[in-house]
C-alpha cells in the first residue's frame, strides 16, 4: 500500500474551491478577450536549448527537466532535452518567433497555463502555479497608445473578480532614468540604485539614505534626499496624478519624454471611463530591473497590501532577440493566480463558493426513478446543471448531501405534488420551500438562480 | 540566434485554431457540468513512487521524469523523483483515496487536462494531449444506475459539439464473461481469446478463426463459430437492441446478469430521452483487457468510423487499491481531444473557427481616438468582445485585418455618420453594411451575432 500523496509546493483542491478557482480563471478569461485578446496555450515542455536561451542565470537554477525514461536509461552529459516553462513569457517569444509569418500584428494574445519553478518548499511559495497574462507585440514599433489599454483591462479584470478595492500603480522607466540622470547618476550606477530603492518597503527611509550616501555609492546628501522625496510621490485621483507629475520640475529629455506618456496614458484613461480611484502614480515601482523599458505597472489590494502586487507588468523594447532579428516590442502583465487564490483564501475571501450543481433532483422511491431521470434532462435541456439522485435515501440525508455540496435547490417530487403536476423544490440557500408546476419549473429555477 | 521551435508530438495551434479547441473544451466542460459533475485539477507532475504503483509495465516506459537541476547534478541510483501523469485515471485514484474523508460518495468529477506519454514521433501520436474525463466513483458499492447515465452524458457532448452523427456502442464484460463460460472457456483463457477477438478488424474472421481453432487455442469449430457469430452482433435501433439479446438465448448466471444490466441501462436511456439512433449494442467491444467489469462504451463518428473510438470507458471494480482499503468501484469515461482536434482538422470539419473578437472599432484619424475608446468600452459592458484600432490606418487594410482574423463586425464613425449620432457597420460575415444610432449600436450587434 502506498500512501497517496502529491509532491510538496502544489495546490490541489477539494471541488469547491476547484469551482471557486475555475470562477475566478473563467472571469479573468472573458474580460481578456472583451479586450480583443486571443488565445494561446503552449506545450508544457520546451526544448532546453529554445527555453535556456540565458544560462547560468538563477532562473537555470529553479528548472524542471523532463527525460522519458528511454533518455534516462541511456544517460549523456548534456542537458536533458526538454524543460517545463517556468513562464509564459519565453514560450511567447518563441512562439511570436516561430509564427511570426503567420501572425497578424500588433499581436494580442492572452495564455492562462501552469508555470513550473524549483522554488525551496515553503508556505504560500509554489512549484507550480497559474499565471494569467496578456501582451500585445508589435512588429518594428508598438504605439505607447497599446500601454494605455493595459490598466483599463486590470481594473476590469478585478472589479470583475470582485475581490475588494484595489489600485493600479503607474510609473515609467523612462522617468525614472531621466530623473537620475539628471541627478547625475550615469546608466551603470542607475541599477544599483535602483536596488537599493527597491528595498525602501523592506529596510526603511533611514537605512536606504545610509546606504545611497555610504560607501559604495558616495551619493551627496541632498541627491539622497531628492531620490528618496522622488519614490514617496504618490498620487491620489486623476488631477492630484497630473499636478504631482507637474510639481517633479523640468528634467532631461529622457525624463520629459517618460513624463509626456505619463500623461497621454493618463488621458486615455480617463477616456475609456476607468474610475479615477482605480489608478495612481507611484514613482517608487520599478519592476523588473532590465527587463522594462517605459511604462510599469502594479497592482494592490487596498485592504491587504501585506500580499503585494497582485498583476504587475509593462513596457519592453524587443520580446524575442534570441529566436529572430525582427524588432518585437510588446507590453504586458502577468497575474499569479495560484498565489492569489491561496492568499484570498487565507483572508477568507473565497471561501464557500456555491457548487457548480444547480440543482439536485430528489428520490424518494425507486418507482420514481424514471420520472426523476427524465425531470433532469428537461432541466438540463433548459440550461440548469443538475445532478439525479439515483438511489433513494431518505430525504433529510439528500437534503444534508445538497446542503454540504453547495447544491442551491432540490427538488422533491411527493405523491401529493405529483397528483397536482407539481414539485417541491428546497432552496437552501434561503431556507424556504415553494411549489411550483413541473410544466414551470426550469424557468423558475433559472430565475430563482439570478437572485442574488 | 536560436531557431524557435516545439519538440516533436506536441499540437501547438495558432490563434484561429486554438480558439476553435478552446470552443470546443468549453463546450464539453458545459456538458459535464449540466449533468453535476465537479471539477478536479491535479498536478501535472506526481510523486514517482505514488504514480507507478505497477512498475515494469509498457505504461512505465512511456513515462516522463522531471527532476530540477538541483537534483540532477545530485545525480544518483533510482528514479528521479518526479514523473508527469500519464493518464487521469491514476491521479484520480490518488486523489479519492488521498481526501477520501473529505469527499461525498458516489463522487461525479471531471478532469480535463494535458496527459504526456513518451511517444515514438510519429504523426497523429502525441506526447502532450488533452484528456476529458468523467468518472463517478462509490464508496463500497455504485448501483448499476450510474453506468446509464455515461451514454446520456456522451450524447449529451457530442451533439453539442456538432460535428457529424455518432453512435455510441455497448457491451458488457459480464456478458462476454459469461458466454466464455458458456462455451467452456474458463477465466484464464477468456484474456487470450478476447485479445484475438480484439483483432477481427485487423486480421479478419477467417484469421482469427484459423488462430482459435488452431494451435494454442484448440477450440472446436463450432465454439469458434459461435463466438464470431457473438461479436458480429450489432444492434440497430431501441427495439432492436432488446431483442438481439433476447435472441443471444439462455446462459450462465454470470452472462444473465450482464445481459439483466445490459437491458436496464436500455430502459434507462429511454428514460432519458437519448435518441435511439444514437446508441446501439456492439459485442465485439472489450476495452482494456483487465481493468474494465461491467459495462463497456465506445462512440465512433457515423462519417468517419476509421478515426475510430472518440469517447470510451466503462465500469471497474476498484479504483485505488494500491493506496486504500477502501472499496472504490466506479464508471468512467474519456475523450482524448487533442488527437480528435487533429483528425477533425484533417477531415476539415473543425476550420475557419470565427474569432473570439466580435467587433473591430476603426479608427480613421487621430482625432478619433478618445471616442473609439469611450465606444469599445460600452459596447464591452454590454457583453462584446472588441478590439480598438488604436493607430489610423487606411479603413481598407483595417477591413482587410478583420476580415482575416475572422471578426465579424467593423464599426466604423465617418463624418456623415458622426453628425447623426450614428455609425456604419461592415458585416464581413455577410458582406453587408447597416447604420445604426450609437446608442443602439450594442444592442444590434448582440442581435447579429447571435443570427446563425
Amino acid at each position: 500500500m502506498i500512501k497517496p500523496r502529491t509532491p510538496p509546493g502544489v495546490m490541489e483542491l477539494l471541488p469547491r474551491d476547484q469551482i471557486a478557482f475555475q470562477r475566478m480563471l473563467d472571469t479573468i478569461r472573458l474580460t481578456f478577450e472583451r479586450f480583443g485578446f486571443l488565445p494561446v496555450e503552449t506545450p508544457v515542455f520546451e526544448l532546453s536549448d529554445v527555453l535556456l536561451t540565458k544560462s547560468g542565470g538563477e532562473t537555470e537554477r529553479q528548472v524542471y527537466f523532463v527525460q522519458s525514461t528511454g533518455a534516462l536509461e541511456k544517460g549523456g552529459d548534456g542537458l536533458p532535452e526538454l524543460a517545463l516553462r517556468f513562464d509564459l513569457t519565453v514560450p511567447l517569444a518563441r512562439y511570436v518567433a516561430e509564427h511570426e509569418h503567420e501572425l497578424a500584428f500588433p499581436f494580442r494574445r492572452y495564455q492562462m497555463q501552469r508555470v513550473y519553478r524549483g522554488e525551496r518548499a515553503q508556505r504560500g511559495r509554489f512549484r507550480e502555479f497559474y499565471q494569467c497574462d496578456i501582451d500585445v507585440i508589435g512588429k518594428d514599433a508598438l504605439s505607447p497608445r497599446f500601454d494605455a489599454e493595459i490598466p483599463a483591462v486590470i481594473a476590469a479584470v478585478f472589479e470583475a473578480l470582485d475581490i475588494g478595492e484595489f489600485t493600479i500603480w503607474l510609473n515609467h522607466r523612462k522617468l525614472l532614468r531621466g530623473f537620475f540622470e539628471g541627478q547625475g547618476i550615469d546608466g551603470d550606477r542607475q541599477l544599483a540604485v535602483l536596488r537599493e530603492l527597491d528595498k525602501l518597503d523592506k529596510r526603511g527611509e533611514d537605512a536606504v539614505r545610509a546606504t545611497l550616501v555610504g560607501e559604495g555609492f558616495e551619493l551627496a546628501a541632498d541627491v539622497a534626499d531628492r531620490l528618496l522625496a522622488f519614490s514617496r510621490v504618490r498620487s491620489s485621483g486623476h488631477d492630484d496624478a497630473l499636478s504631482k507629475l507637474d510639481a517633479l520640475g523640468a528634467g532631461t529629455p529622457l525624463f520629459e519624454e517618460g513624463r509626456a506618456e505619463l500623461r497621454e496614458l493618463l488621458g486615455r484613461l480617463r477616456a475609456m471611463g476607468v474610475p479615477e480611484s482605480r489608478y495612481a502614480i507611484n514613482l517608487s515601482i520599478a519592476r523588473g530591473l532590465d527587463y522594462y523599458t517605459g511604462m510599469v505597472y502594479e497592482t494592490t489590494l487596498d485592504a491587504y497590501p501585506q500580499i503585494g502586487s497582485i498583476c504587475s507588468g509593462g513596457r519592453y523594447d524587443n520580446l524575442a532577440s534570441h529566436y529572430t532579428k525582427s524588432k518585437l516590442p510588446g507590453v504586458g502583465i502577468s497575474i499569479g493566480l495560484t498565489r492569489l487564490f491561496f492568499q484570498l483564501r487565507d483572508a477568507g475571501l473565497v471561501a464557500g463558493a456555491a457548487s457548480s450543481v444547480d440543482a439536485l433532483v430528489a428520490l424518494l422511491d425507486d418507482a420514481g426513478l424514471d420520472h426523476a431521470l427524465a425531470l433532469s434532462q428537461r432541466l438540463r435541456e433548459a440550461g440548469l446543471n443538475v445532478e439525479t439522485q439515483l438511489e433513494p435515501r431518505k430525504l433529510a440525508r439528500q437534503l444534508q448531501y445538497a446542503d454540504r455540496a453547495g447544491i442551491g435547490f432540490v427538488v422533491i417530487r411527493g405523491e401529493d405534488e405529483a397528483a397536482r403536476g407539481a414539485v417541491a423544490v428546497k432552496d437552501l440557500r434561503r431556507g424556504e420551500q415553494f411549489e411550483v408546476s413541473e410544466a414551470g419549473l426550469a424557468q423558475r429555477l433559472l430565475d430563482e438562480r439570478q437572485k442574488p
